[in-house]
């Protein structure tokens, strides 16, 4: 199987790309590198120093005798995407290439207009390549649980059914996000969801919890073939701050009363959720949401967990509670079915003291390099 | 009340320009003049040779001794927009900038993206512009009642009260559209609701059926003052292009079976909707929806009734039911609750032989100038 990933630098991209190729797909990465630029330019470097998509493809060359290709792209250049679709042919795609940061999309004027623009041409152009260059092509396009919101009523997997005045019909399951970016994914759906009713594409839409981890067996513990982990308030996810936090014996920083829970998978898990959508492809005109988490917790439970798992190593963490910067409800209804994932095959490698300890002691033997002014929770959403 | 108008230079921005000013308002119209240039480009002329928003305005002002500002500018040109805001300071601000054309945002990748990025970055900079600078001041976005596509079950305005498995909510009502165009408009709506729920910013957003006519009174038949109307497939709505095939003796060419029902308004009732609007503005906090049409029609319905105005003027039309190039159901339950427009005061001026009419006998005397090959339906959807 062939297949490219668009955003193949990213904490994401690179480690989905690994395995897929480790698993035999025949793999080609594309990155315009905004993230790499965006976290030198904000000046929050991540934790583990980690080389371009270009070097780490050939570490990876010089270990496994694998060869991913990799290439400098934009995406959002119509262009040079139906090119790489006309040249590299592949079976499916995975669309990894939108500007994945919430607080990002909220700093300013500046970074609302690239998140609007990056998200939503990056996903116009590929359905449309896709539909111009060939049809079958299955493309997975990650999205999040956060387009859903924390609505009263049980979340359902993409769809739903409603009875209204005695008549029915089936929608898209309503979805109310509490930032910009998540509204742009909410964006990128409808965008999606047009093309494949109008030229009948295959289109697989990974409705994602927050994910956490950097660790994925090809790695083979080598520091060469990391991943990106950032653990600043603005590219660092929560757990994976926390984690940070605890080790630099900074209190983990929650927001709000905590009570805001949401649907947490391992880095593991996003790469075997997407193996899994590779696997059984959506059909011909249809588009196919996946609710991609595996468990449920508040943003409390979270940081405890942290703590329970760091006092088994003899570090002391504590939490605080700070003022909460985002749009968010802080005790609300939460009920997300995700049994899709489950159905394909998922095997899920869930929360623990054996999943978190490793984690700790990886980070440890960092702490040298920790910064503080970087953990600390300094954005304002504006 | 001073009002800004975005898109004053179009086929409804200019009317609506034109009568509150009238009616005593402080007026300031913005345009890129974007569907001048394009129908120049695409060689589609108005039957109704029409000069620009400068020179109607100059035009009026000798007439009436009304001043209306005008300002050739770009609404995606945030520092642009933000400027005009701070030196005009509207009370509030009508956003038509956006490209409005179904066909055109389906004629290939760069008009889709050219659709994509101009209605979305104009409108996410109007939200965030009047945050920045009077959160105070009353949006009012056309939509379009496209957006909810033609659904199974009864269209409520804006917002749906859902149970699901014995717990209930209210959402935005499901929008699933049938061009990439009424899409944008389904985005631009989810843009405004996450700024009203930030920034609690005044928002109603005019669900709007398609529009027919090309007068309103304060035009007093004088063309110098008329509205730019087109009667091509691109930017000729449907009925206006009706009413030039029947004078120029061309069959009215409906799409497939002639099933498809939506609801109409007139050019004069757009400019009472928008005055409604803005004489009861919506709440801080508020997005408020109204469905803007008067009437629910089928295709073959309001093509029936200008052949029957027609044969009052001696004018022989007939229908040809041509190969329908939208996607869009042919045959559909169709019935959209719209009397929030009616509570605020709205009295219509429905179809009837009455108004197309003197319609048709302005035609007449346009009859030498309408172009065949406009007339022919001559787009295909890619």
């Amino acid at each position: 199987m062939r297949i490219l990933i668009l955003g193949g630098d990213g904490y994401l991209g690179w480690p989905t790309g690994l395995a897929l190729s480790a698993q035999g797909a025949k793999v080609k990465l594309v990155d315009n590198f905004f993230r790499r630029d965006t976290i030198e330019r904000l000046n929050v470097p991540p934790l583990f120093p980690t080389s371009d998509m270009h070097e780490r493809a050939n570490v990876w060359h010089r270990l496994s005798r694998i060869k991913i290709d990799t290439e400098t792209g934009d995406a959002t250049n119509y262009d040079y995407l139906k090119k790489t679709l006309e040249e590299f042919r592949p079976d499916a795609i995975i669309h990894f290439a939108e500007q994945p940061s919430a607080p990002y999309s909220m700093m300013g004027i500046e970074e609302a207009q690239f998140t609007l623009t990056n998200n939503l041409l990056s996903t116009l152009n590929l359905a449309y390549a896709v539909k111009e260059t060939n049809p079958e092509i299955h493309i997975i396009k990650l999205g999040t649980m956060g387009e859903y919101g924390t609505p009263n009523i049980d979340i359902e997997e993409g769809f739903l059914q409603i009875t209204h005045k005695g008549r029915e019909d089936r929608f898209l399951f309503p979805r109310q996000a509490g930032s910009l970016y998540h509204t742009t994914k909410i964006q990128d759906t409808d965008l999606l969801f047009f093309y494949v009713r109008l030229a009948g594409l295959r289109v697989t839409d990974l409705m994602q919890g927050p994910v956490y981890g950097f660790l994925v067996p090809e790695m083979q513990d080598d520091t060469n073939l990391s991943t990106v982990f950032n653990y600043d308030a603005i590219f660092g996810t929560v757990l994976n701050r926390f984690m940070v936090q605890a080790v630099a014996g900074f209190p983990l920083t929650v927001y709000g009363k905590g009570g805001q829970k949401r649907g947490y998978l391992n880095l593991i898990d996003t790469v075997q959720c997407i193996r899994l959508a590779l696997d059984t492809p959506a059909q011909a005109g249809e588009l196919r949401i996946l609710n991609q988490f595996t468990e449920v917790y508040t943003i409390s439970e979270l940081a405890d967990a942290v703590i329970s798992s760091a006092r088994t190593l003899g570090i002391r963490a504590t939490k605080e509670n700070i003022e909460n910067p985002r749009l968010e409800a802080e005790e609300h209804y939460y009920n997300p079915v995700h049994t899709k994932l489950f159905d394909l095959g998922l095997s899920p490698t869930l929360l623990s003291d054996d999943t978190i300890g490793p984690m700790l002691e990886k980070i440890c033997e960092q702490k040298g390099q920790i910064r503080q002014e970087i953990i600390a929770p300094n954005c304002q959403w504006c």
